[in-house]
């Protein structure tokens, strides 16, 4: 999905919430709000946001010298969501559709988002969702692929939202690749994330390759690349994933929570739309 | 007052709406991004909004060659306003206090602000502030003061805003100088707005010598300064003049509504307050 002219604003605003935790220092947020500025004449129309998220977060660590953030909010998150697992097993294995209300649960941890404006609340959000109906549910799709596939590839979004994966992914009862991002980048999931998450009892983690707040496949690394083009099913979290790949090609379910007019407007849903989407080859 | 870092996404927001405003071509709204972008690096934040404000909206008329991208807008705002002056009048005739009536329909014109990200509704948020409480109101201040005014100085804001400051300035049964910005900027009342609004029959023009959205009092001219030392009475519309305004070494009556988190914050306000504050010299 390529830049649209609203996403510049709201770079200059993303630089200064990661400037703010980064550092208290507000010379040096200034600082990355002047490098930001600069940045914005490089930027062609043609990219896409996590290309500049990137960049705009390396321009955070190079001047506050904070290379994660966001670490002690994704240490809470952590705990705040692992609280609340064994609640949402139950609600799980007590539903009627088990494999559809794994995938509620996997969506309503896509609130936990630090890259963008809105504000949340875990608990109150979760079972807000498990109530709300879809904008797009391409379920029945989504079910008899999962039914002919052997190798998912899952590729992770927000830290604490990696917990609830777990519990889709236990539902999918396939074999699961979980991809995480090569550095933190903001509270996305890393490798140590997804272990601190506990994804690695359920799936086997792989490095995406991407520095990124979203995967690129131009810089994934080969073996990442493999992977995504050989699985027999991909199911990409989050709106920074969902920007990165929604012009591939291959067959990719997307699963997110709208939470920017862009998106919503470019998937044609109303902003807090809840969305399992088939990509098509 | 000072910028706050929270202002710098706020500009590129304001370059982005006022490019769309001026053109329809999206290279060129492109461009006045960069630009604005390659211009944060050289704000001081020590500077004031509106001066910001006047580089980015200079910005807009050079890469455009649109020098009033607000005009039709301006023209309908003026009609709208023109269009229930009556009723507001006699709402004033018909009120226990006709000056404090008036101040109020005054301040809701303030609503009127397009440089501001809130959409309003004229005829629907002139009805609501009639009936809201103000969250400042030294009123019996401004009462004292304008009892023993022999001339006073009223520092316009917006277009159509400026239809109801003709019912205040009626109120005020003084000799009342009306200042007006000196080019096109935002939707900010010019010499030719001013007119159409009717106020050269209540109020004496002047120029401000300003061609930023708020009155700067360096760059005003000799002439706009010398009324404001020698005015005994000076009222301030909106939050760019306040921007402007506030540490300057003159009381100062202040009428706005403040309408951004930052100015509601210096204010010790609610957004969305209304405000009649004496600023002492």
């Amino acid at each position: 999905m390529k830049l649209h002219l609203d996403c510049i604003p709201c770079f200059m605003e993303q630089a200064l919430r990661a400037g703010r935790m980064a550092t208290s220092d507000e010379k040096q947020i200034k600082q990355i709000l002047d490098k930001t500025g600069e940045m914005i004449k490089t930027v062609s129309m043609q990219s896409t946001a996590p290309e500049i998220g990137k960049i705009i977060y390396s321009i955070v660590s190079n001047v506050t010298g904070n290379q994660d953030p966001y670490k002690s909010i994704k240490q809470r998150h952590i705990k705040e969501t692992k609280d609340i697992y064994p609640e949402l097993e139950k609600i799980v294995a007590n539903s009627k559709d088990k494999l559809l209300t794994a995938i509620r649960i996997a969506i309503a941890g896509n609130v936990i988002d630090l890259g963008v404006k809105k504000s949340f609340d875990i608990v109150k959000d979760v079972k807000s969702i498990l109530k709300q109906e879809f904008a797009v549910l391409d379920y029945s799709i989504f079910k008899s692929q999962l039914e002919k596939t052997e190798s998912i590839l899952y590729i992770g979004d927000n830290v604490g939202e990696s917990v609830f994966d777990k519990i889709l992914i236990k539902e999918l009862r396939k074999s699961v690749k979980y991809a995480v991002r090569s550095i933190p980048i903001i509270n996305d999931v890393t490798w140590e994330d997804a272990i601190a998450s506990g994804l690695d009892e359920v799936a086997e983690l792989i490095d995406s390759g991407c520095k990124s707040p979203g995967v690129i496949l131009d810089q994934s690394t080969p073996e990442f690349l493999k992977i995504f083009n050989k699985s027999d099913l991909v199911i990409s979290k989050g709106q920074g994933n969902f920007e990165g790949l929604s012009d591939c090609n291959r067959q990719v379910f997307f699963l997110l929570k709208a939470k920017c007019p862009i998106i919503s407007n470019h998937l044609e849903v109303a902003e807090g739309s809840i969305i399992l989407k088939e990509h098509k080859s």
